[in-house]
């Protein structure tokens, strides 16, 4: 790791920050100094273990701001996102290695987590949440009369997001004390949509309007603070504001507006938070921050560095993949969606403010007016979607299997039930391992197998997602395809995509004594796992890449059912309602008695960890917890065919 | 049925309407005789089936208005939440008998439905949902580069709803022309909570603002219209209003705000709605119509005729229960919550814009302060929960199964994850005949069961409703309880509610052949088939009342099943991933090969229908057919025990 060049080690204050009470005990002078410090350890860990480097260098001075005014956890602190809690984390004890292990298995959370803190009012990952939790939690305050301070810090891209809006129509009628942090720096991870964001940035950039608030400010200085004079100070201030520039919007929802603020003015930055602390009307403080702040890669690339791969600290480029790498999926997937629109103008991509992420910004890109992004509005997007598919156009919206929850009811109510031609592409399904339990996408076939006419798939490798991308642009209904981060296989993709029949499995390898029924990824596996049960136990496995996870492939199943008296599911996802269970279910409904072992994730959340395979390990899936499970299962089997294993078993015996 | 005393029949104009057409070729002067007909026989038809008839009354001009402006089905209407429709379907060749068998089998829905009519651009059921499915459609008029006009017609409580606001944010990068219909009402179901609606009723109650508005309309009457006039105009008007009243909040989304409108003045909507067909930008037109206005007893009680019961055309009185009625669940629960909520001040209720529907209208009569109405706003009602939950409070979110699809992402992500004590009713689990498939609740189970940390339990009935209820305040995680519309089985509500354990069944009645687990209601039917077997084949069958969906009492269902060959599942939830399928896994996970029948729903969205028998007979769900289907089962199980039912079988067949 690189040491900070600016103090010398016995002279660095970050060691010496063990919580808010030793922050509130610097010298104002020495704040910046600790600012520095805190970069560069933001730097320094994120190029390591990858990490949301950009938010967090924006919100330095105002995470510092905040512990020099409020008390946690006496006081609230609920960060939308929860992304940007890096700093947060520095200064309330969880520094030095925990803070280096970040992302890692035992170390630090990429978020704000209850259990890691009580510093942590409230966990997030998924925007948009903030602003809703701290309105329960001042209500909860107000219920009690209790005295605390509640602070919402939401980015201005949670403003793009329904939850957030709904939030805001309630602060007027639920508490009168409330501060909500706006930190506005343009962008969600993409640059900033819509109207809201348009209205932000005159709000931000009106030369008038700043120079009156500023001459107020002043102004008022002078005079001691009272109740009347805040009152008449906020009275004037509303009216300038609604007679030199617009009203502010803020205002008609009953919030105090602030601002704006240089967000890496530490003073202005803490004199507002003061007076905010004093308000008896609840209060938006507009303040105004560089994402990236500190590092000049991430100032001028902010989406490659608002979740960033490890990288260079001093040059800020990305570790090298090495040669023969095969490509992401979400390269395959942006790749084959500029292909179909451009061969069928009916084919158009949407996003939630995630074109990089999904790989849709090669879309943007090479079919601008096929493209849309939407903002942080996953419902909409969807929403959307259906109404361009009532008119003949083919949607594909790209949305993480996990932020996909947040368009459930549009899924079931607006597109299945119209049975709409809405392709869904459900990016990071499986394990999100570094990102944790807010990331992993492991609930998705559960939730939509249970709807009508949907139907979900997932391919095995990267060409396969072509062919099934290519598949549901021509189905009548709904289809959801679920994918993983990260590299395929490495497959040539084809010059002309398959178009798969719906509900058809693909037979990998036949077998006569278990087959082994996988689903995307865990086909390499279940492949693996066959050629040692044929080579270690001389049993003929066979493997079936299901492709469907419904429709089943019904006649496939039932005839192998027949066949072997074992069949194994694998999925990346729970079981409780997952593929597996689907195999039950159809076997149950023709009154098949074969045995099935299923792999899967437990009922259990799943915490973020290093790497996938440390993940899986520490759950019994590794390779050969599989192979074991699969291996007493079939012993337990009263089925003849496996005489020979149990015998094998018992002459090999100590 | 009623027949209108203003004009004898063969003067009458309704049954001379078969479309739009016949609409545009009445005079002017007919238009009001056609309305007074067009309100008798929505009261007449909803007096007797029931229906929405307070939204349906207020809409009638702005209807007609509509359908004189437009050409349907080449314009598109997207009516919100589309339970206003009723005047639209009498227009659009979908009255006479078809209209009064409405919400009933073969009959018109009673929600806007694309299988029943080109003139249904959309359907719905849930609100919010019309701003952004117009988008769409605009959007892809735009891409095809047609000229038709898309229409969102939305409540005002469509503007408390995040998908709404979602899609106001996108309206200005997404279209220059589209037309929004804001019909203010003031009321949603219960009466409009929020900023939102503050805002609205000071924009259309401010003096200044409406006395300037018409003089400038009128000043401009006198001009020639054209590009220039327009532009000078709106920029006027615009300005106008920033200086008089407040700017309007709709401008700063980019709409051009219209308004507000009578809307009962059929001449002035006709005007205004001509008006904006010409615009070159996004128009939103601000309409004030009077909820229920031609039925006396539905203006002076609007949440009670919104969606009413069978009443009496000329009092409006509701259609007397009969003495002996058992209380509905939803009488139970508002009882229970207030008793709950009385005796322990950390119990808190909410709901989103359902006061009467829930039951929880009486806690927010008995007790105020520990009763929460956020409006449609489902999402941030469990966030709000979620962020009471953190300080120790004990909130119960009563929210429709159906509706609380809405909320999936933040059950998942905020309440569960977190694993929060948040008590989440969900009304109207099961079939919901007379409204269809936008509001049956036949997927929470699925949905919920690949939930960690969720408690997902169903009363037999309404005194385990509030045994469960009293579970849930004391259980230290979240719990849903799901309970059907309507009657229970009028069994006494004890004193002291029980504690009842997590995962723990209730054996009713023992047997030796079969056993069926039944949740919920269907307890009963499973009391009756076990009766039957028992008489008619002599077969012993036993009863649990199975209580937890999740977690299901695994020792007791593993103990049966390895004395009993044959269980049998019920449930009024679809099958796929549902109660039935748990028991499959728990089965599976024990190695037991006990064969299973499961009763549930198939994988079809359900259609409305007169009764939940009729469409339960229609999907081979009748009490015959279970019966037979188990004894089909039973019969093809090779297990010893029920030769004594095929010899009985054989010996008396024919």
């Amino acid at each position: 790791m690189n040491e900070p060049a600016s103090a010398a080690p016995e002279q660095r204050l970050l060691p010496t920050i063990h919580g808010p009470a030793d922050v509130k005990a610097l010298t104002p002078a020495q704040l910046p100094l600790l600012a520095q410090e805190i970069r560069e350890e933001v730097i320094a860990v994120t190029a390591r273990n990858g990490g949301h480097v950009g938010p967090n260098l924006g919100v330095v001075e105002l995470t510092l701001a905040l512990h020099r005014v409020f008390e946690t956890p006496d006081d609230q602190f609920v960060f939308d996102v929860a992304h940007q809690g890096y700093v947060h984390k520095l200064l309330t004890g969880r520094g030095g290695d925990f803070f280096r292990q970040l992302r890692q298995t035992g170390g630090a959370s990429g978020f704000l987590y209850r259990p890691e803190s009580a510093h942590d009012a409230f966990g997030a990952g998924h925007a948009g949440t903030a602003l809703s939790a701290a309105l329960g939690m001042a209500t909860a305050r107000d219920l009690r009369g209790s005295g605390e301070h509640v602070v919402a810090v939401c980015g201005d891209a949670a403003f793009t997001c329904g939850i957030t809006l709904e939030a805001l129509n309630n602060v007027v009628t639920s508490t009168k004390r409330l501060i909500v942090v706006l930190n506005d720096n343009e962008w969600s991870i993409a640059k900033n949509v819509g109207a809201m964001a348009k209205y932000l940035n005159r709000l931000s950039t009106n030369p008038t309007y700043n120079k009156i608030h500023h001459d107020i400010e002043g102004f008022f200085k002078s005079f001691p603070r009272g109740e009347e004079m805040n009152r008449v100070y906020s009275k004037w201030k509303r009216e300038t504001k609604d007679f030199f520039v617009e009203s502010s919007l803020f205002e008609k929802f009953g919030l105090r507006y602030l601002g704006p603020v240089d967000g890496h003015n530490l003073d202005s930055l803490i004199k507002n938070l003061e007076f905010a602390k004093q308000c008896d009307v609840p209060v938006l403080i507009h303040v105004l921050t560089k994402k990236g702040k500190g590092l000049a890669a991430a100032l001028t690339s902010p989406e490659r560095f608002h979740g960033a791969s490890p990288f260079d600290p001093l040059t800020g480029d990305s570790k090298k993949t090495p040669a023969g790498t095969p490509p992401n999926y979400q390269d395959v997937f942006g790749q084959a969606m500029v292909r179909f629109a451009q061969a069928d103008p009916r084919v158009l991509g949407i996003t939630g403010a995630m074109p990089s992420g999904t790989g849709l910004s090669r879309l943007a890109s090479a079919v601008p007016q096929q493209f849309f992004d939407v903002g942080i509005a996953e419902e909409h997007a969807v929403l959307f979607a259906a109404g361009l598919a009532t008119k003949g156009f083919r949607p594909v919206v790209a949305i993480y299997s996990t932020f996909l929850q947040r368009a459930y009811d549009q899924i079931i109510h607006d597109v299945a039930l119209q049975n709409l031609p809405v392709t869904f592409c459900m990016d990071r399904a499986g394990l999100s391992p570094n990102d944790g339990p807010t990331h992993h996408g492991l609930f998705d076939i559960s939730y939509l197998r249970c709807v009508p006419n949907a139907v979900v798939m997932q391919p095995r490798h990267e060409d396969e997602l072509v062919d099934m991308l290519h598949t549901s642009l021509h189905h009548p209904g709904p289809a959801f395809i679920r994918y993983p981060r990260g590299g395929g296989l490495g497959v040539p993709i084809k010059t002309a995509p398959g178009l798969l029949p719906i509900g058809r499995a693909d037979v990998l390898r036949e077998g006569s004594h278990i087959v082994i029924w996988a689903l995307g990824p865990m086909v390499q596996d279940a492949l693996q796992l066959a050629a040692r049960f044929e080579r270690d136990e001389g049993l003929s496995v066979g493997v079936v890449n299901a492709r469907f996870a419904k429709p089943l492939d019904r006649a496939l199943l039932l005839r192998q059912a027949a066949e072997v008296p074992l069949l194994v599911t694998m999925e990346d996802h729970v079981l409780a309602g997952g593929f597996g269970s689907a195999v039950l279910e159809t076997l149950n409904e023709a009154g098949s008695a074969t045995d099935v072992v299923r792999i899967g994730w437990p009922d259990r959340f799943v915490e973020h960890g290093s790497s996938t395979d440390l993940l899986r390990a520490s759950y019994g899936l590794s390779p050969d917890e599989i192979y074991a499970r699969i291996v007493a299962r079939a012993s337990a089997s009263a089925a003849e065919c496996f005489t020979a294993l149990r015998e094998k078993r018992a002459a090999t015996a100590p």
